[in-house]
């Protein structure tokens, strides 16, 4: 069997895992070294094949392979940035496989979300299209959980079991402040338009009266007066209200309901609903206030991942290995559930162009018929993904995360100017 | 010996330890059954005394003790609330003091801040006043370490391990994204007058081009020209920028420098400095910008304990009872630094009322000349604090904390009318 070199890339939002599947990848590489001469990773992304901007995983020792599978954050760089239309931008990708022809890559991973699908579909058919052979791998990972022909989304239960402990942890804090004017707890948590963590922290509760009493979710159109009866039906109950809230729920009329803060370009910058909808609690109801917002917290919590999270991180990294080197052209490994509990699952293939720009939400049969919480079949789904713990080493106090030296391989072409 | 029965109560703003304190004063007890009776717990702070809702910690079993020594919050319920100077309000010391009486209590031992201390001062004197024998015995507790005649505060180690790890973790994640404009993230810790939790977050780095790049705490007056200035050549070294600040930063005039949201009292709503701080650097500097505020999350973190702070917080706690029964009045069981590395250390006795509503701030040795970060001696001082692990034990995914069933012991008074 002819060797080739493989091409591995990090796409879009890290995760507390996306470093577990580069090490399954160059640990499944080296594996095979009969089919894998050179593993390089892209630096920052495709910017990095762009730049021609390439690290050889082989400076990486075995011990070092293992601590990059317990390190958030993503590792080589990753970056936001979609490949131009083919048709509209062919020099792109004239460079794109420039750089493959140039460094002998015959299979290219990228690990990221929706958008990466994106561009494993793109460079799939471009590469058809030329006649140029290449095995184009999309690896999954996304803490938003919004990608489809997959059961979850490698990243996902990491942020979700996050979710779920701040809200039982704070849960209990507030709990145990008393006050006569009643005391709310708002913790706003990622989703632009999938409410998927934010349902997470459901699995804080034992019971209906535990928080979180109440969930909001973009799928849900933000219904204010019902939310406010909401909370102080819980208030009159319990003493305090604790209220997780998705960053992008929306008002009927499509608005977000967090403040407005345009940039530059004028991109709306989220990260604002929970402190909305704490200050609306105590201007209408006049209750104690507080909101949390973990931000990149929740993303990077190498501290407190999941282990069923990180295993199926793992296994899509050594499945997207194997898959390159049988020539599986535009596929994306998935995860395929077999039950609930116990948790069973195993991987299948997914048509990475078919899952490409869809964006999965959280179903009806998910949430509750009021719309403020979610259903025990929610539960069931989301239970076994936060199940298991995996630390990483500790010094001096904190975890104890490797500082990589990862040089560039030199460059053969010429700098590339878009 | 005649046994007394001791009464215990938690206060102000709870922590992820105090309730190793609490299991601790509970264990010391039931160690000494020659000398104490029944050890009351009070519901709320001195608001379950003023209601005599005592509640009997016989009613916890061995294994809900060593539980408890590994739940955030405060088991028993806290209170923010000040007692009234005596000669005002002698009717409120006759309550407490039946209630002291009917329940056979010669011990009081109060779980709390620089409040908490004034509470215990004022005890003691009216006891003294009063000729009712009672040993009045604060016990520290504060995330905010502001408490004079200690070394430290327990429940400020797990706090400043929270921040540090989540400094670092969303450093790593923030310094794997690539982007052309900067990257700016800025995490908001507590401390409204210290700036001891935001120093901490220090211990993230192992180099000076390692997150947090910036901590502005409240000891220093904010200098937004100083400060862009600094956010500005970070980036361009770095390519991006993380920032700590404390929520009570001010500006020279003395104004806070977070966004300003009074309630219907006129207090001022804390929360939004790294809000307005992270604006302030998109407004003037155009870089991307993200902020988190773990708010509750860090002070409830039963997840993310430190060892040192653990052992501290049981070590007062059995320190106290100790001195309740030797009849030692008006003190304070204080941690004393014997070494920095390796770190050791035992415990003194403070003057309760020589502690009571002073604030220990970051002292000048500790902030580094340019007032943006802190020295190798601040370094010194916390690293040991935050060091060691401590787990809770977790079962489907989250912690395995209990829920207590905590019955009222019956009332013997009237019920109590301010």
């Amino acid at each position: 069997m002819a060797r080739t070199n493989l091409l591995y890339a990090q796409s879009g939002g890290v995760t507390a895992v996306i470093n577990a599947t580069a090490a399954a990848v160059i640990a499944a590489a080296r594996e095979r070294d009969d089919a894998v001469g050179t593993l390089f990773a892209a630096r920052n992304g495709i910017l990095g094949v762009l730049g021609e901007d390439l690290i050889d995983t082989a400076v990486l020792g075995a011990e070092e392979v293992d601590a990059l599978a317990h390190m958030p954050g993503g590792a080589f760089g990753s970056c936001r940035f979609d490949l131009d239309p083919p048709e509209r931008n062919p020099a792109q990708y004239d460079r794109l496989f420039a750089v493959f022809a140039a460094h002998g890559i015959g299979g290219f991973l990228y690990n990221g979300g929706n958008g990466s699908m994106d561009a494993v579909a793109k460079l799939s058919a471009a590469a058809r299209a030329r006649g140029y052979p290449l095995a184009c791998v999309g690896v999954p990972k996304t803490v938003d959980n919004d990608l489809e022909g997959t059961d979850c989304s490698p990243g996902f239960g990491s942020a979700a079991k996050y979710a779920a402990v701040a809200m039982l942890e704070a849960g209990i804090d507030v709990a145990s402040m008393a006050s006569r004017s009643g005391r709310v707890f708002v913790l706003e948590v990622m989703g632009r338009n999938a409410g998927w963590i934010a349902a997470a922290t459901a699995l804080a509760a034992q019971t209906a009266d535990e928080p979180p009493h109440i969930i909001l979710m973009p799928e849900i159109p933000f219904d204010e007066d019902a939310f406010l009866a909401a909370v102080d039906a819980t208030v009159k109950r319990l003493g305090y209200c604790a209220v997780t809230v998705s960053e992008g729920i929306r008002r009927a009329n499509g608005t977000l309901v967090m403040e407005q803060d345009h940039d530059r370009k004028g991109h709306v910058q989220l990260g604002g609903a929970g402190q909305c909808i704490a200050r609306l609690i105590h201007a209408r109801l006049g209750h104690k206030h507080h909101w949390a917002i973990p931000d990149y917290l929740q993303r990077a919590a190498g501290h407190l991942v999941s282990a069923v999270d990180h295993a199926h991180a793992s296994a899509v990294g050594r499945a997207a290995v194997e898959a390159a080197i049988a020539g599986r052209d535009c596929v994306m490994p998935a995860i395929r559930r077999l039950s609930d509990e116990p948790y069973r699952w195993d991987l299948e293939f997914a048509d990475a162009a078919a899952i490409a720009n869809l964006e999965r939400r959280v179903p009806a049969h998910f949430i509750r018929a009021d719309g403020l919480h979610v259903t025990d079949a929610a539960r069931r789904y989301l239970r076994p993904l936060i199940e298991g713990e995996v630390y990483p080493a500790f010094a001096r106090g904190v975890p104890d995360y490797r500082r990589l030296k990862l040089p560039a391989v030199p460059r053969k072409l010429a700098s590339y100017v878009p």
